[in-house]
């Protein structure tokens, strides 16, 4: 089972009033997660939407489990959980370093699915399925 | 059942190169929905926390079903699904107006956990549950 | 000297861990403002991208006097200070609402440069120039 | 004249509907640069937030030269150029990779004023501009 990893450090503008990372940005975190995971995979998303495939996101969730701050390194780690004729449903854990360790802060999923320039549904390219799925 | 409803105008800076809303967004249009549901409730949520009370997002679900571009009117509607000693789930539903009907952009779900400043559990204030329940 | 004016009410995801408006957010209030001005101007900027035209920010500054927190009602007041055959400077306040009165918050501009869809330099039509500036 | 760099990529949600970076996130870009600079000069922010010891961005510009995609990498230069007994000024610059080379995409400053939790003005320490200015 292949799985992507991408750091990244919480900036300033991530932070709210109650001084952690606001929780919708656990989805941008998700969102870097999956572009480096589908780059590793040989198929970046910049270039399949140059080649006219889309990938919009049709459910998303996240669990919280503890906090990040400003300044930390938050690593991002994603893998593929399921893959249909047209939609990828992604899996994704983000973590902290803390201490010699790391402590899991968020968990959650992303389902896309495979759409044209206008957004009308298409099938996800088998090539791009494969590379995915393995 | 109380249910509370919030406009807002889709900002340019909410649209993505896909031409429509980043799906993250959405939970920004659900923390809106949520700001105005509790405040119709008698209990603004800015008091809360100036009383000690914090509401930390722990979950959080979004399932998309239409797109919203940049000048859309969005109307978010707020109900409490369920509310625990120490956890209130909100849904919400987004629209857009279109003619003279709505279309439904997004439905989805926050569960908020109450805890200190220095975030520990805590329970939810009585009066506060039942305004949120009613 | 026209002046456009519309409210919005501060989102918890606006806020940073020093519990106030992150200071780059002010620009996401001043495009609501330019937003707003042009609609009541007569060219709602949404109507002048369909018709292929663009209005990219090329230079922006913000001065900020005080601050806002959550839940706080901004009000943002615009008016152009300047068109050229290719441009279009404007001008904004935010004020907040206090007691009875109002505290300004921060001041600022934008210069816009007219575009194409793909980015090439265009001129400002006439009749857009005229309804902005007056 | 020391100046502090840093790469970052630039994220799908940074992008607005006309294919670019929306021009407020390179404030969080100039931030970044800010963070890493001053870690550099041996005060990191988060410490010396923790001490006490807040910058509040008092004035803010940029100007736009180029734009930068999804995916694009964006390299942030900054500099101090200038320091009073209560405020620090930045400077920034933001590159993309093109090529062998690079393109000039925006510059800008940040003026930051010294001020303690409550928002109140006070000195700079010694240390920190003695380090910051060399």
């Amino acid at each position: 089972m292949t799985e992507g990893e991408v750091r990244t450090r919480v900036r300033y503008s991530e932070t709210d009033q109650m001084g952690i990372v606001y929780h919708a940005n656990y989805f941008l975190y998700f969102e870097m997660g999956r572009t480096e995971y589908m780059r590793s995979r040989g198929h970046a998303y910049s270039d399949l939407e140059r080649q006219g495939m889309y990938l919009a996101v049709v459910e998303a969730t996240c669990r919280h489990k503890a906090s990040a701050r400003y300044d930390d390194v938050v690593i991002i780690r994603t893998r593929v959980e399921g893959i249909t004729k047209a939609t990828v449903k992604f899996y994704y854990r983000v973590f902290k370093e803390e201490g010699e360790g790391e402590v899991l802060l968020a968990e959650g999923t992303t389902t896309l699915a495979c759409v044209t320039a206008e957004g009308r549904p298409r099938r996800l390219p088998r090539e791009v399925a494969d590379a995915l799925a393995t």
